[in-house]
């Protein structure tokens, strides 16, 4: 498995059954594409098991030995994503209830409870079935475990999950009651019973209870997962196993399942070409969640889906331009992926996404666009397999906490049309990225060391230990941004009394004084301090006002009634230095604000700057660097075309 | 009852029973008004029937007495529209359950399950009371069908009758499974009893069931008003029947339900004087209705309601301006109608539509504009008695199928922010309405012969008869037009394998490549082929790219990366010619084209071109000539005032 | 109690039991603020009954006993707004059922059965151990009646009493049939139980009953007020109670309500510095609610609640800038508030108002800006002590009446996408309140004598004998401006037959022809009539058309089919004068129009014009003189900074 960059689609053949003539095209065209591996039976449930405790196999033992036959592995997929319908019909609890209380009915998939004994048992009687027959076949390398995880049931087994997960947390309704102070709204529980998950016509204001719900229902999801892992680890113990994780999700905490897998993935569909964006900017932002997938575990992950054309889910399906697939493959190597696979090998039928873009579409041609580039594709990857297994090194880090984006954006206050923490993540890491500086995103149980910055925006929830872990890392040396509106909770979404940021104020040299809300497109001018090296900006969405107490002031507020007062401040703390942004500014200013922190602090992925549209991305002994733009680009003395990519070893252009 | 246009309302005398003196006056403004007809009763049921099986029909004796003692004839209403309260609480299983399966409780109206056994009896006792005592009455010249069909019913009684739909229909499971492509997210069904309609907690992805399911819908109001047809022809064999439909409306498929009925009518509440569209696009958009409802059953229509000053129930009510109320009249009369009648008479005092316009207004005068007006009309029919009856040539076909428009709007891709389906047709249709072309719509069970021009706008669903008739009209000499996204899926929503437009490639002289989706507002250049008479424009929304196997192209796309594909192209196809139209264009680009294709091809209604606003129409030996416009206007030697019609027989000028 | 200005905040010193420094820190600061008197326990119904009769005042006792010795008084608050997790469990009945027939779980607040017997049960005795404890203690100075009533519940229980309340205002279901036009839809009742509350799966077109159902809700809600001060009353006869009200709320009939009360007061929440309006705009609409609010018993009222800095509810949370604070408090006390306590003395640590803004903040400073404002203002108060229990001069009315508002919004047509009452409303109040003019809301059960001038604007539903007054009054020499949209329908929103505005023709001279609505953006021109005064402007909303039978016209529309039409007219009638207002008019156009009115009718706060920003008001012997801007101003010789106030009595400056 090590040694080459996998390349694959999830494979379907259960939908055409009926047609031995299209599996047998299927092989042939794979060989052609350079195939090596395909996510098998995702949703094939009914096929492998049509009545009760009646499994017909055999297709599948096909399909895998004529795969294997073909060179081509298997990522054996456990197919509890869609249930048969005869198993929704008999067994009601395995549907999930909706926070209105009204149980689904049967239909759409991904939706079954996490909690139900039943479904547990039957899920767990297919994946043996699967384990026993093909777990020890040498084309099985990897398990595919379900897929897309998410969603939330509020059944009764789900509710007492959550009273007894309560109840092992807390260990006490006092303890509750204290932690989410209930005595608001005289919302004392006396009694675990009365405690119930987050409803339309019911709890909607509590802000302890909806953070820990949300916390439960991450933890219930990884709890079925884990289940599944244990089910087919049972039979082989060896097993691989994988999830597909999804863009910018928040119903699970990523780092939490993270730990229970071998290997994480990603689905990765951007919106290229969409008038609101740059080409660049949709670059960015993908190469953002590749950087989040990687630092789930902290080692190299697949894309285990994405369209070589379009989709048929977003609100305009715009195809991949020309060159526009064969990037974004790179560009998910380059970021760490050791596998890039598709949804999916052939375009369905008919059902809901039978106008998915697919390797192999409905006119079966391997004489168009779509083919003959992810066939290309898959002859690059085979050529750049020495980069398969390779890390990245750690450099900057940014502070991505799920607990803490559930509670901030839970918190009613200051600013209910909107906090933007993504858009507030996204100007950090843009500009570190457009500066060719390796990205991890940690959460509050990570460890610092080894980060030469680490970048903590909007960390409202910040738990002791870690503000404690963060004055350590800048103690010891390292450089630390912090923004407005950090330090303000603990873990439970209790406000911390006395001045904030909360265990924060002495490493920054200052506390908060007050914070102001902007409408959208309200903003205020901000003038560089004496002597500060940054420019004239403007800030919105939310104001901090500031009393230094040590820090310098690096922008001043040059309106409203805290004009003077410190938009940006610095203060050095033991060997280090923390730097304090009060305000979101405009995107101009993060660029040159990293670049005047990264100065000596880490080695860029390109020595000179580069121009806009070029991208560079270091992964271990590699650059890549691509072109990020509809026309021709250049640096230094390679020119690349319209998303054209170079990538080097130690130096050497090898592509 | 040949021989005349009729005029007239909704009469619901059953509002005023206590007031004799508005009762005897509306006879006296009926006359004046020359009214020759009233829609009787439509909500009477509580009148008619206060408490279960206590019919009271003296009131309505003496009303239709009265009414033919005057000279004016009555279309009489079944009052199934509305159900009295008694009825909705004695029999809970005749209130509708919606699509989140929650039974309605009473309220509104137009909400009855059309399944319910006990509804089909009451509303049986109710008709056939209605049709011993008045059926043979010589003022009833028309049954008015309950009243704008409409809804959908998710009880079990729905339910086990979609079932037996579907079993009748497919005859398996097996045949279902494949027909829905239910392997996809393994939905296979294994027993009849796992299928449910759509639910917002349940099926909302499997785009065949949908289908099937709107069909099913469409199929039991049908059924219900069959029976209701059946039960007043048990009593009264001869009794003409006809239904009010309603503009682009979607739940009901109205070719099906106009095979069943005597004649067609619906009810016209334009939008006029809205601020985004010109006066002439809202006449043209209301000719498209009347066109489309004269081709339900291919003859004479009712426009059964309209108002002659202005509803209550739009986001802004505007009332008509002065000549508007002529100018709309008149215009139905232009496209095929023989009656033109209100809703309604008098203003309810009270209750949800108390502010919609009426004849006779609150204030009961008769020297006010609106009734004035309103009398005016009604003049002018008498002396347009002659066109009564007469036929439109057949000249253009486009293709409008209820199922097709179902499968094309629900198929998920590729723009789910909309696909603009009636954007498409109104480009169509615009043109050729001002071009002086008559324009019939047809399904895809209609025959093609007698038609020069047939145009299939987006005719997505396609089937393989109907292709067969397509490729047979070109061959035979026909003029044929397709757009882009036609041709890609069967009756059953399932995709077509191999090239598309799937049995049109050698008649169109292509095949479809690729189908780009643009945002709003995001257009592509296009530039005439060498030699075209086209002129250079942009298009938008989707553009197809296609390869050419014979066609010629017209349009070229001058950007993006499918620059130099056609956008238009042509092909001689046997005696005929057939066009494709690979994206939509601006609306200039329409008129042009139509304009070449028309010359030579049909006879227009009016010799020279027309000015802004001015529309011609032929009826059979009369033409319209209207001023769809607020300033005065000439056509060669007729000058209209604002709003105003000429009306010529034979060439004649009559009005 | 009299003789002082009160000003304090809420107190939930339940939050804090455990943090005994925190409460006695409490005290301190409330001393160094100046406040007097705190609402006590609002939301401690489960510090005081943790179990169902376990009583637990003891805390409380000390609390009241702390604050006495520190001088402050108690405004005692019933704790029925949020019940106790165990009453909410132990009896479902007392949990709200929503329009869609879905009982709420537990959870937020505000949302009990009114009508509950059990529910009613458990306040009474709650409300009553409270009375006993504390009923005669001196600290207590007033009653706290539950807290911002509001909400509507649809349980059997609720209907049946809707039932009651519908036999005993109607007699009889003919007459309710008659006055709801069940007629109409077929509607008719023939039993009480058939009739239901609306719904979104039942009722939601017939007017009457809708409007009937608001008034029932209102109804009970003070019912249950009733009930809560009587079980007070019953131990402590001479009990004073308040209610707390809020912004423009619709759902119950104030002045139904304030009939039950000692005293009125609101809770103030104004957007202050939002781009879309002026600082002077916001406190004009500030000043409408005052007036409001006083004018629901003609008396001063408390502004219950207020922020000394921001809220945590809104879209966006602006804090309150240096000066509005103070601005703000005294503005209130200027419109006839006695007291201005804040919502809330010390911020939650958690849940869901936690960032809501407190004199206390959660860093326990005093050293901060806000609380040096809260102290600020405290102090000023005490200054102001004279102010206390002085009346406003009777001066002019505007007529704002809930039922009448419910049914013209509930009315259907002619502009369903917004009438704008309140912007009606409020240009008129604005123009008044700019003159220095005071304002009082009246009812139509109102008395009108004594005022000078009465606005009735968009007096939809105008009752036969307030149509009276209103004549009585005009023809006894006052003056009347009526709007468009008047007298068109009776008490149970039936439409008057016959001329309109019904009991208005002659006092207006004229009667309605027709109205037209005007789309969002869409005006008309209008241009002054011969040897009018009034200046050209445009209108829009709604443009009626007159017949003037008497009336002189003063605009005439200048544009459309109703050109040359009077826009606005003026008639003598008795001694009295009567102005139309047929359309809603640009802003500028009403305060030289009640310019010219007011000349010689009413005595202006302020004799000379005032430049923008500044607002003079006047209570009793006193003036207010504000300067509503960011911007220092001067009226005459007193310069104002920004958000500057100056004080005169009896034409002496005192502050």
């Amino acid at each position: 498995m090590n040694g080459m960059l996998w390349y694959g689609a999830d494979y379907n053949p259960d939908q055409w059954l009926d047609r031995p003539d299209i599996l047998a095209r299927d092989i042939e065209l794979m060989k052609k594409a350079h195939i090596s591996v395909v996510s098998l039976g995702i949703f094939a449930w009914s096929a492998l098991e049509p009545a009760e405790g009646d499994y017909r196999l055999d297709w599948m033992q096909e399909v895998i030995d004529r795969l294997w036959a073909a060179g081509i592995r298997v990522d054996l997929a456990t197919p509890s994503g869609a249930r048969p319908a005869w198993l929704a019909q008999k067994y009601p609890e395995v549907r999930r209830v909706n926070p209105d209380r009204v149980r689904q009915l049967f239909g759409d998939r991904q939706n079954h409870c996490y909690t139900s004994p039943v479904y547990r048992e039957k899920v767990r009687a297919i994946d043996q079935a699967l384990a026993r027959r093909f777990g020890r076949h040498p084309a099985v390398v990897m398990w595919h475990i379900s897929n897309e995880f998410g969603g939330e049931c509020h059944c009764e087994l789900c509710q007492q999950a959550f009273r007894d997960w309560l109840r092992e947390k807390y260990g006490s309704l006092d303890a509750i009651n204290r932690a989410w102070n209930t005595a608001f709204w005289s919302h004392t529980y006396t009694d675990f019973s009365q405690i119930e998950s987050p409803a339309p016509q019911g709890e909607s204001a509590m802000n302890g209870l909806i953070l820990d719900w949300k916390r439960f229902v991450s933890h219930q999801t990884t709890d079925f997962m884990k289940w599944e892992r244990d089910c087919v680890r049972e039979i082989v113990p060896e097993a691989k196993v994988c999830v597909n994780m999804m863009y910018r999700f928040d119903m699970i905490d990523y780092f939490e399942m993270g730990r229970e897998i071998d290997l994480a993935s990603w689905d990765s569909y951007p919106t290229w070409h969409k008038p609101t964006q740059t080409f660049e900017e949709t670059a960015i932002d993908t190469a953002m969640m590749h950087d989040l997938i990687y630092s789930v575990k902290g080692q190299p992950f697949w894309q285990m889906e994405c369209t070589p054309s379009m989709t048929n889910w977003q609100g305009v399906s715009k195809v991949k331009k020309p060159g526009v697939n064969l990037f974004s493959g790179l560009q998910a190597v380059a970021h760490g992926a050791d596998g890039v696979l598709y949804f999916q090998w052939r375009q369905s039928r008919g059902a809901f996404e039978k106008f998915h873009g697919a390797v192999v579409a409905h006119d079966g041609r391997e004489d168009n666009r779509v083919f003959a580039e992810a066939a290309r594709l898959g002859a690059l990857l085979e050529q750049l397999a020495p980069v398969a297994g390779e890390r990245k090194e750690k450099q900057a880090a940014i502070v991505f906490d799920w607990s803490a984006k559930w509670a901030l954006e839970g918190s009613q206050g200051p600013r209910n049309k909107g906090l933007g923490y993504w858009e507030e993540i996204t100007r950090h890491y843009a500009a570190l990225s457009r500066l060719g500086v390796n990205v991890d995103f940690v959460n509050e149980d990570a460890e610092l060391s080894g980060y030469r910055l680490v970048v903590a925006p909007m960390l409202y929830m910040l738990r002791e230990d870690f503000a404690a872990k963060l004055r350590a890392f800048t103690q010891n040396g390292g450089t630390l941004v912090v923004t407005y509106w950090s330090g303000v909770a603990d873990d439970t979404d209790l406000c911390y009394l006395g001045d904030t940021p909360h265990g924060l104020c002495d490493v920054l040299g200052l506390r908060r004084l007050e914070i102001d809300g902007m409408y959208d497109g309200e903003t205020r001018r901000c003038i560089p301090a004496e002597g500060s090296p940054l420019a004239a900006c403007t800030c919105g969405t939310l104001c901090e006002v500031e009393a230094l107490e040590g820090a310098r002031p690096l922008l001043l507020y040059d309106e409203d009634f805290f004009k003077g007062h410190a938009a940006a401040a610095v203060n050095d703390f033991g060997a280090g230095r923390a730097y304090t942004l009060a305000s979101r500014f405009e995107e101009g200013f993060y660029l040159p604000f990293y670049r005047g922190i990264c100065e000596g602090l880490v080695t860029r992925a390109w020595p000179d700057e580069l121009p806009a549209g070029m991208l560079a991305v270091r992964r271990g002994r590699f650059i890549f660097l691509q072109n990020a733009a509809d026309t021709p680009n250049r640096a230094g003395d390679v020119e690349l075309p319209a998303y054209g990519t170079a990538v080097f070893e130690d130096g050497k252009r090898i592509l």
